[in-house]
């Protein structure tokens, strides 16, 4: 079993850097926060025998050796980049549980079949640059490396610039080596694992989803001269499809969800009717053939939307990660694993994506839920139980295990 | 009369200071831009042998001595400021409409009986620190010298520090002086002159404004995992309330009007359900009475959708400039300027905000609006005519000079 304790200090500690006044932790990808935790990563790695390298993406590998050098290794990750107002546990839960599994193995001298590599994957979340599991995307082949490397984020700055300035662009190709399988331990995100008291979601997939970009064209003019009947006013349009937004997640049943989370309103001035906005739009559904209605849905309602109030629109959709199903043999070791420490458990679909969503292209994979407060995610109060985090570390070492000798 | 050629040539080299590549003007107060302004016009007026200074809320004065030192100032004035997408003639016209009377005067040799101030008032558009009209507003009494230079912008920066980062900090107390008359030309800024063929309105008061700020508290939760029943979505419960604004001033006949020109979105992610949202309301009609019906029905909506949508709710009215009537012998001046040009002709009421609305507390005050095209303003493609521009420099002109010998 996994060192419960020092993984709770680990993640502590990292909670400092990019911590918020109010528990949270602001840490988006590719800033000064990002570099210091990354170099923290690597020393803790590195102090466990590890040979800590990074990819052209900015990916980190810590590798521990095999009895088999010519074996790919069997891989853990997820990431340490959060939200502007994120938690200590998305993400981070993941790769310092899969350090507490390095610290296992290395406090036990354990020789596995194949290396072992755990990994910190660059820009999960999408915050800064969309769309989300950006550089386990290109690993996966799902995008191309140009393509991320020219995503730019609100303030225009280039990722391939932000990467380079931080340190992390490294030679060696994102995706050159194969993997064995990939496991990813994460918190739930969602309120179902606290709800029922089990301690171990059992991830058998990931749910569709769709981003979308949206520019609204109408004209700014003065707040105070202008007629109601003589505006053609951007935001107005845009409430209104947020409304639609959240009408059509509820028109398809209750897996189905919406969401505006980011807008820009042009020019921004009191006295101004607004003559732009820019926002988004993320669509989910378990089912993908679910999101494709959705996405019709919604199309008809915002053309009618803009038709009559008079508003130019642009919109495209700027991401699909269809729905997911993971590896069963992956699946059959994390089960297995979770039997022999007699967890409560249950199988799950994750809501959130994750970089396991993208690796399941490329290798056997599948994913460790735990529970978190409430279901509370992307979240300064974001909190889980050290028991449950250790659990979670716990059935990632004995799955990653399961899988050496498979 | 005044020189048209020169007015219309010193509104086409203002517009170079914070010109924008669509034709438009950025200039917004106490920036680089404004300082630059500033300087060009203190230079032009000190040309035309006036004395020119600043006061403690950086409101620039040019003087032109009468024959009796002892009479208070007849004034003209308005502002260099703009909007952030801001036209060439919201009021510019005004003060350069100003400098093209004293430019006559002094050509002429002209001597006035009370000496003739021109005045460039800071922080007219409210755009950067809100209310709109501060400067002339504590000149006028109704805002506190230390209130105003307390005021921040959006990034914090406090009236004050900006205003003495420019240099523009004076010695002199505002509002040190008592006026004899103000008389402000601008462009109508709405659709109405220039529908019905009217080269000068007559400008008999301005409608009542308020404005209100408001904040929006719901719960930051992971858009893909949090079931559309279990969140607290602040944008959403904007959005209705943006619609609502809509509504209220739909409902309260056609001289209404309601505006939500400002809006912040927190934390901004595309995959955050927002947990904040802070924005503004902007409500006007030309009787105060109806204003204080239409906040009351607002009320009482927003009440019910925070309510509805269990959204915590801040909301403060950070502004009320009642409707103003102006000084019937100040109008007859400009009246009777007006028949003697024979120029068509009407009486209107200002839509928009003026320092007028403010100095009309403190003396005898009017305005002199001339048409802009397609009543358009607070736009980059606000546009006049120049014969339009002269013909309201030159009512300004004789309205001066018949205040002067009243
Ligand atoms: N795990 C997680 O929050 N990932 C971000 C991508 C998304 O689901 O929006
Ligand atoms: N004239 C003008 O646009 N003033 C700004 C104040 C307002 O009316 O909102």
């Amino acid at each position: 079993t996994v060192d419960g304790t020092a993984l709770w200090t680990d993640i502590l500690e990292t909670a400092r850097i990019g911590g918020t006044p109010k528990g949270g932790v602001r840490r988006l990808t590719l800033t000064e926060e990002d570099r210091q935790v990354r170099a923290w990563f690597a020393a803790a790695c590195t102090a466990l025998g590890c040979t800590v390298t990074h990819d052209s993406m900015g990916n980190q590998f810590a590798r521990r050796p095999g009895r088999d050098a010519t074996l790919p290794p069997i891989t853990m990750g997820s990431h340490l980049d959060t939200q502007p107002t994120g938690g200590k546990f998305d993400g981070i839960v993941g790769v310092l549980g899969g350090l507490a599994v390095l610290r296992a193995l290395h406090a036990s001298g354990f020789e596995t079949r194949h290396p072992i590599e755990l990994i910190n994957w660059t820009n999960e979340e999408g915050a800064r640059f969309a769309p989300a599991m950006l550089a386990s995307g290109v690993f996966a082949g799902v995008f191309t490396e140009q393509e991320a490397l020219d995503k730019t984020d609100r303030d225009g700055i280039r990722f391939g610039d932000a990467l380079a300035a931080i340190g992390y662009r490294g030679e060696a190709p994102c995706g050159d080596h194969p993997v064995a399988a990939y496991f990813e331990l994460h918190i739930e995100q969602g309120p179902i694992l606290e709800a029922e008291g089990k301690t171990i979601g059992i991830v058998t997939g990931v749910q569709g989803m769709r981003w979308y970009e949206l520019t609204l064209t109408g004209r700014d003019s003065h707040a105070g001269t202008t007629p109601m009947t003589m505006r053609a006013d951007a935001l107005l349009a845009a409430a209104r499809i947020i409304e639609a937004v959240s009408a059509v997640a509820l028109a398809h049943g209750p897996n189905a969800v919406g969401t505006v989370g980011l807008l820009e309103n042009r020019p921004n001035s009191r006295n101004v009717v607004p003559g732009e906005v820019f926002f988004s739009i993320d669509l989910r559904h378990p089912d993908d053939a679910v999101v494709a209605a959705m996405e019709a849905d919604l199309r008809a309602r915002i053309e009618q939307i803009v038709t009559d109030a008079g508003i130019g629109l642009e919109m495209a959709r700027v991401w699909d990660s269809p729905a997911v199903h993971f590896d069963p043999a992956c699946i059959a070791s994390v089960r297995a694993a979770t039997d022999s420490f007699g967890y409560p458990a249950r199988d799950i679909v994750s809501g959130a994506g994750h970089d396991a969503a993208y690796m399941a292209r490329v290798a056997p994979t599948t994913m460790v839920f735990v529970p978190c407060a409430g279901g509370l995610s992307h979240n300064e109060a974001e909190s889980a139980e050290p028991g449950d985090v250790a659990a979670g570390a716990n059935v990632l070492l004995r799955a990653v295990l399961d899988a050496d000798i498979r």
